[in-house]
Order: C-alpha cells, then sequence, then structure tokens
C-alpha cells in the first residue's frame, strides 16, 4: 500500500517528553478521505495513553482525537466530501461494520471493538493508528463529520471528544424542556455538559466544590449552582433532578449526587474514576434510580451534535497552544489549570 | 373510631421472641374492607423489623406483609369487594394519593411515603400499622388485591411481596420473549423471579455459588445455571443478557455480573446488602449498562402480577408453618435454611 511520509508530534515511551517524529499516513483508498489538520483538541485520554497509564500503548503513540480539517484529497468513490470541505473526526476512525450494534448504528459499542483514533490496530498499515498531533490523517467517509460553517474552528475540536461524549448521554435519556439536569464536575467535558444541556432546553443545577468557580458555571449557562461540600446546598437538591451526567474522574461520593435524583432518575458517568465507586443499595432501591455510563457517542450522533452546535453557536472554551507546548499543557492539565481545554494550531507542527 | 380487639403475634422489644399480643383494628370505614387472614408470608424484613435492624421499629411491632384471607366485612362505599371473596394485601395498606408518584399509579414510590403495612403510622387509629400475624386486617380497598381462585392460597401469599418485587422490575425492563435474563441468588425473591422470567418467555439463566442448588434451578424454570466461582463459566456470560435480577443481600461482587450485561443492560438489584457495593467505573462506561435497583410494584401492578400468576399457574414454593413456629422460622431463615418461603396458617394464632 502506498503511503506519505507525514511530521506528527509523539511520545517514544511513558516516560519520555513528547517530541517530533514522522508517521506513514496511506494513500486514500476509493473511500477514503484526506484532510489537513488544522486544529487538534488536547483530551485527558492522550495524556493517559502517551504515560501508558491504561497499560496497552504501543510506542511511539500520536495521540489526539478532536481533530478539524480540511479536506485536501478524496477517493474514487466518496461521496460525502468533497477537496476543500471542511471535515472532523472524533474518537474512532472505523469499526466492524457487521455486529448487531454497527447495524443499529451505535458504532461507539461495535462488540469486537472499534478502531480508535490513535493507538489502535490500524486495518490498512499493520502499525497502530496515529491520531491528530499530525499534519494530516487519512480515514474512511463513513467515519468523518461535516462541520458546521459558522464556527470558529479551533473551539470546534473539542466537540469530537468532549461534546459528544456529554451530548450523547443527555440524548439518549432524554434530556429537553421540562427536564433538570445536573451536571457534576466543570472541566472540559462538564463545561460542556452545561453548555448543551442548556441549549436543549433543560433546567441545569451545576455541582462544583469551589466556590470560584459559581460565576463561570452561571456564564456557562447554569441555572443553579451548587457547593456539593456543603450539605445543607446538597440536600435541598435532594429529589430534585431527573439526570445527572457525572464528568468527575478522581474519588468522588456518587451516592451524595444519587440521592439529588427523582424517582426513575439516572447519573450517567462519563468521567471514569481508577478505583471502584461504592454504591449504596438504598441509592438506588427505594427510588428505582440508576448509576450508569456512556462513551463518546456514534457517528450520526456526532453529525447531529455538530449540526446542533452549528445552530445554537455552541462551541468549547479553550487555550489555544503550539504543538511544541504540548508537554507543558500536559503538566497543567494534571493540575486541573485548564479552562476549558487545550486546543493545538497545527500549523506549529510544520515549524 | 370505634375499634375491635383481635389477636395477634409480635415482638415487645428488639430481643424479645415473637410472642402472642392483642392489638386493636379499626371498625370498617365506609371505604374499608376488612379480611380474615388465612395465610401470611414470612419476609426477612419482618425479622429485620422485629429485631430493629433498621433502626426505626416502634413496639410492639407486628409484622407480616404477605397477607392472603377472606373478606369478612366491607364498608357502605366499597364497589370492589364483597363479604366472601378472596383478598390479598401487601407491603402498603395506603399512600397519600396527591404526589405526583401516586397520581402516575406508582405509590410505591410515594413522595412523602406510602403508609407500610407494618410499623408505619397509622392515619385511622394514631399507632403504629401492625401486619398480617394476626386474625383480621382492615383495609381501605383501593390497596387490597383480588386473588385469583385456582392458586394455593398459602402458596400464593409470598406473591405479596418476593413475587410483586422481583415481577415489578422484569416488568419495568421489558423483560419477555427475546430476552436474555440473569437472576442472582435462589431465595425467596430469587425462586420467584426465575418463576415469572421463564413465564414471561425469556431466556432464564441462574447464577448460585452452591453446584446443589443447580438441579432445583433448573426445576424452577432456568434455561442455565452458572457457578458464580467458576471464572469459566463466568466469562462464557460475558456481555451476554440483557437484564439481570439481583436478588442477593450480602456483599457481592456486582461488577462480575454487569459484565454480563449487553450494551444497554441493566442490573436491578432487589436485595438490599448493608454495605455500600464497589461499582468499577469500566464495568458501565464502555458498554452503557446501568446498576440500578427497585422496590415492590405499584397496586395495579400487583394486580396484574397476581393474575399473571393465577393464567401461568405461578406460585411461591412454601413450608407451612404455625405461628408458634416463627422463632424457630426466624432462627433458620438467618441461616438460608428455607425452600424458598416460610408461610404462616393464621388459624393457628387462635390457639
Amino acid at each position: 500500500m502506498n503511503t506519505k511520509n507525514v511530521k506528527a508530534y509523539g511520545a517514544e515511551s511513558a516516560t519520555a517528553p513528547l517530541n517530533s517524529l514522522q508517521i506513514n499516513r496511506r494513500t486514500p483508498t476509493p473511500h477514503d478521505v484526506e484532510i489537513e489538520i488544522l486544529f487538534c483538541g488536547v483530551c485527558h485520554s492522550d495524556l493517559h495513553m502517551a504515560r501508558n497509564e491504561w497499560h496497552h500503548t504501543v510506542y511511539p503513540v500520536v495521540p489526539g482525537h478532536e481533530i478539524v480539517g480540511r479536506v485536501t484529497r478524496v477517493g474514487d468513490h466518496v461521496s460525502k466530501f468533497k477537496v476543500g470541505d471542511l471535515a472532523a473526526v472524533g474518537c474512532m476512525v472505523d469499526s466492524c461494520r457487521e455486529c448487531e450494534y454497527c447495524k443499529e448504528g451505535l458504532e461507539q459499542y461495535c462488540e469486537p471493538g472499534n478502531t480508535l483514533t490513535y493507538n489502535s490496530p490500524d486495518k490498512h498499515l499493520g502499525t497502530p493508528t496515529y491520531g491528530g498531533y499530525s499534519e494530516s490523517v487519512v480515514v474512511d467517509e463513513n467515519y468523518v463529520l461535516h462541520v458546521p460553517a459558522n464556527l470558529d474552528l479551533a473551539a470546534t475540536a473539542p466537540l469530537l471528544c468532549a461534546g459528544i461524549t456529554t451530548w450523547s448521554p443527555l440524548k439518549h435519556w432524554k434530556v429537553g424542556p421540562g427536564t433538570k439536569v445536573g451536571v457534576v464536575g466543570i472541566g472540559g467535558l462538564g463545561h460542556m455538559a452545561i453548555k448543551l444541556a442548556k441549549a436543549m432546553g433543560a433546567y441545569v443545577v451545576v455541582f462544583t466544590t469551589s466556590v470560584a468557580k459559581f460565576e463561570d458555571a452561571k456564564r456557562l449557562g447554569a441555572d443553579e449552582v451548587v457547593l456539593s461540600k456543603d450539605s445543607g446546598q446538597m440536600s435541598k437538591q435532594a429529589r430534585k433532578l431527573h439526570f445527572i451526567v457525572d464528568a468527575v474522574s478522581a474519588e468522588h461520593d456518587v451516592n451524595a449526587y444519587l440521592n439529588c435524583l427523582k424517582v426513575d432518575g439516572t447519573l450517567a458517568l462519563v468521567g471514569a474514576p481508577e478505583l471502584p465507586l461504592p454504591i449504596a443499595a438504598f441509592s438506588l432501591i427505594p427510588t428505582r434510580r440508576s448509576f450508569s455510563g456512556s462513551t463518546i457517542g456514534s457517528i450520526a450522533e456526532t453529525q447531529e451534535m455538530l449540526d446542533f452546535c452549528g445552530k445554537h453557536n455552541i462551541t468549547a472554551d479553550i487555550e489555544l497552544i503550539n504543538i511544541q507546548q504540548i508537554n507543558e499543557a500536559y503538566d497543567r492539565l494534571l493540575k486541573g489549570d485548564v479552562h476549558y481545554r487545550f486546543v493545538i494550531d497545527m500549523a506549529s507542527v510544520k515549524n
């Protein structure tokens, strides 16, 4: 298979800083789209994978799954994109297309496992897949998204992971006008959950451990902000909410939030704490509540979310960096010091 | 208010054995039904409450919420029952009738709290309510159930708690033909879950810690039986089930069962372990699974379940005892030594 050598940024080992390197991209096959990457968001997963914190990283790893760019070449049978179009790629670039979930359009739950945008076996080249910290990417058109023309491109990138990861549960659990939604944690995911839930017409209650975040929560769209360590404020929310998006990846007391749900309410975890979370039977049984989880979203859902964001002019709050600042950005990410997503200006990879 | 003194069996303190005592029942008001109690099932909650293990027992306590009997008197405005009818009473005898849940017909989730059959404030007499370990009971007709004439009356009693507690989640999560259902634990609740799920048309997989229970599980209706401590047998069930009823009230590894669920599957806890259960984020997130709970069922659902049991000739497997054997029965209950529910022949209370 013909390939092209392109510039990228990645890690050669779990302890090495990210650095400039070269990777191969395939020449587009008949169903492929080649995209020049303009912006790539920085997700906490990038850091986990670069440092082998999930214990299955293959090196070198090129992270990045919040990709926005412009189509530079299309395969002969591509019908959805043409050269010059804006295009986006999220967390997956392929799936089996044959299992019950792929057939239902739930590629995020592909039974044998979908092909992730980085560090997944690449069906074409045999190498691992390489992500968006690179000049360009080649992806089957069925896994490429259209980007609304009115959105700021850099601030659109985080929609591809942070956006869809919160959109999918909000839609799945039918959030809309008349529902009261809780958002736990105001970070990359949480700040998107607030914006999206508000635009969907819900009444949004934001839970935070810090009074300093009250003002920002309101600016992002919160109707109410609750200091989660104040038991008086928490007890006022008891049995009040239909649904909660929990975007906290540190240890925290989920029971305190479950108790804010009405009968038949669901708390969906989208952050992934490392250790199991203790759940009291009495947080669930007397009110038929559910403690659930959700991961990214399907391709169709991702397009739906992007179109919705175009219509409602929603993007992420970002800090734009050059790729040469990525290691420093990771350090700040670890401290939670980002408002609310780093996005890399990928023109810098050519420097 | 006029009352009648009747014989009952109850506990005078957390450490006292149950003994004969006298309680007052109100003279039926216009909407009340007076029922001569023929049989009363013995639920583990009876024991918890008698021994104040939930820390809110008011003494004397008269347990019993699996009541089957015959109508002996009806109030002037009663339209659903007449003298001589079979009748049953389950875990609740009233509710607020005004909250959103009562209006929806979900009295089991009544917002201010429903009136439980025993140890709840009695709206009429100001005393606590007294349960089914007694000669008779007086209940508003809207909280009394009809009993199918074809069923064995003693073996019908456990349907009023063990039956409805498993029926309600099976119905709520849409179990039927084409669904694969897991049942964890073969006790009072679990054995009913097997019978009901099978009769609803589901494929039933029973999980047990004991090979000795395999044969009985199959007799009760299991299509497959899995030894839960055998990791090989467990891994064969990975991602196979649509729904699981978990009827274990001891500590156990819920993650092992969650991992048997397909995408969007739910595990509903109906047993109530005392300590919080540790739930791994990765048991939920990659497959959008839910860890849920459920309690008893509504009045309409309870009637639906009884009618279904009449149609399919389903009752509990019971050991019939006299009320004088109740303390011994509690001791055996604590050892899990019952197949699968004690039922008291209430004629014995007159001895």
